[in-house]
């Protein structure tokens, strides 16, 4: 996998292709006032990299690839496993309060809460905590199972999914980070947390590929 | 600016002369088993994309250019005003829970505070605003200017920056957005946030690129 420049020239038959097509290369050659030899490289470098469609006898086609859609091999072959976090969990007794300080100590933005069996049963993000405290609740009695989003209303994913559907996921359902998880081997219905995909996940990723 | 796959050969290919740099074309037909001819193309495409090195009566080097941190010119190009999001703006004397209503109304999750001249002197986040809720502040009283990330400490951007510095700004001092402002004419030392760019606005543009 690899990413070529292209110059200008071949922007420019690109152009000229998508008014023209189908158009031989004599013609694209007579548009830009050069001989054949002259764009056998450029010709050779669009039909490799799918830009453009050669016929025989027919010529070139664009092929509508839109070229910004084209993205690294590498990010669609990662996986969520890959860039994950770790969860950070809680009973669904512990206390509003108790759960406030977990988050700020973890410094992360939601909280997965587990039943006691260990299996997902709940989140809680900022603004859960944020609502429930100005609401008047007892924070330091009311358990967290009082205010969490529960199981099955959470979005979550599974650690072999694609990057790329996390990302959808997480803007879609505007969530901040959704729960990474495992099915029970035997329970179908049930899962563990076993990691946490956030928009810090992402956008560290997308640093990490454009930053050199 | 494109993509293009890498065959199996081409990848074999920066194996050897990864190997054996310098090395020439007839050597590197050798150890594939092939003849000069068949290698052409593939060479014209390693040396194009920038992979490899050809030295004219030397041979073939390995650029050391990392694949994957070539990345499309077009996020290069792109820049915070292209993708930012508004900004949500309230007084500096405005109250800690008005404050809180704001964001729940904007559904953002930071909000960035002005001065009686409408220029920028702070920001709070959800976090800054459930320390001061469970914190025991007479929230109703309490101006939010009080609690509040004040100018010059908070990380700002300029619209014309590359989105890449954004990201990296919003990394590194572990936020989750930051003001895009504009500087006074007449005073430097001032200025008006016309835009946020956050985590959101980086993972949509992750998505973008990925999903087709």
């Amino acid at each position: 996998m690899s990413i070529i420049q292209l110059n200008q020239r071949q922007l420019k038959i690109i152009d000229i292709v998508k008014a023209n097509e189908p158009i031989t290369s004599e013609s694209i050659a007579a548009h830009l006032n050069v001989t054949r030899a002259t764009l056998r490289s450029d010709l050779a470098i669009l039909t490799m990299t799918g830009i453009l469609d050669a016929r025989p006898k027919v010529g070139y086609f664009y092929s509508g690839v839109s070229e910004i859609n084209l993205m690294s091999n590498k990010i669609k072959d990662k996986k969520v496993e890959d860039i994950m976090s770790m969860p950070i969990l809680v009973k669904k007794d512990m206390s509003i309060y108790e759960v406030i300080v977990t988050m700020f100590l973890a410094d992360v933005g939601s909280i997965f809460i587990i039943d006691d069996d260990e299996f997902l049963c709940g989140i809680v993000s900022r603004k859960d905590l944020l609502k429930a405290t100005i609401g008047g609740a007892d924070i330091n009695k009311m358990p967290i199972g009082m205010i969490m989003t529960r199981m099955p209303n959470v979005v979550t994913i599974t650690k072999d999914e694609d990057i790329v559907l996390a990302a959808k996921k997480i803007i879609e359902h505007e969530v901040d980070s959704i729960p990474v998880i495992e099915y029970d081997k035997h329970d179908k219905t049930q899962a563990k947390a076993v990691g946490r995909m956030s928009k810090t996940n992402i956008t560290k990723l997308f640093l990490e590929l454009t930053d050199n």
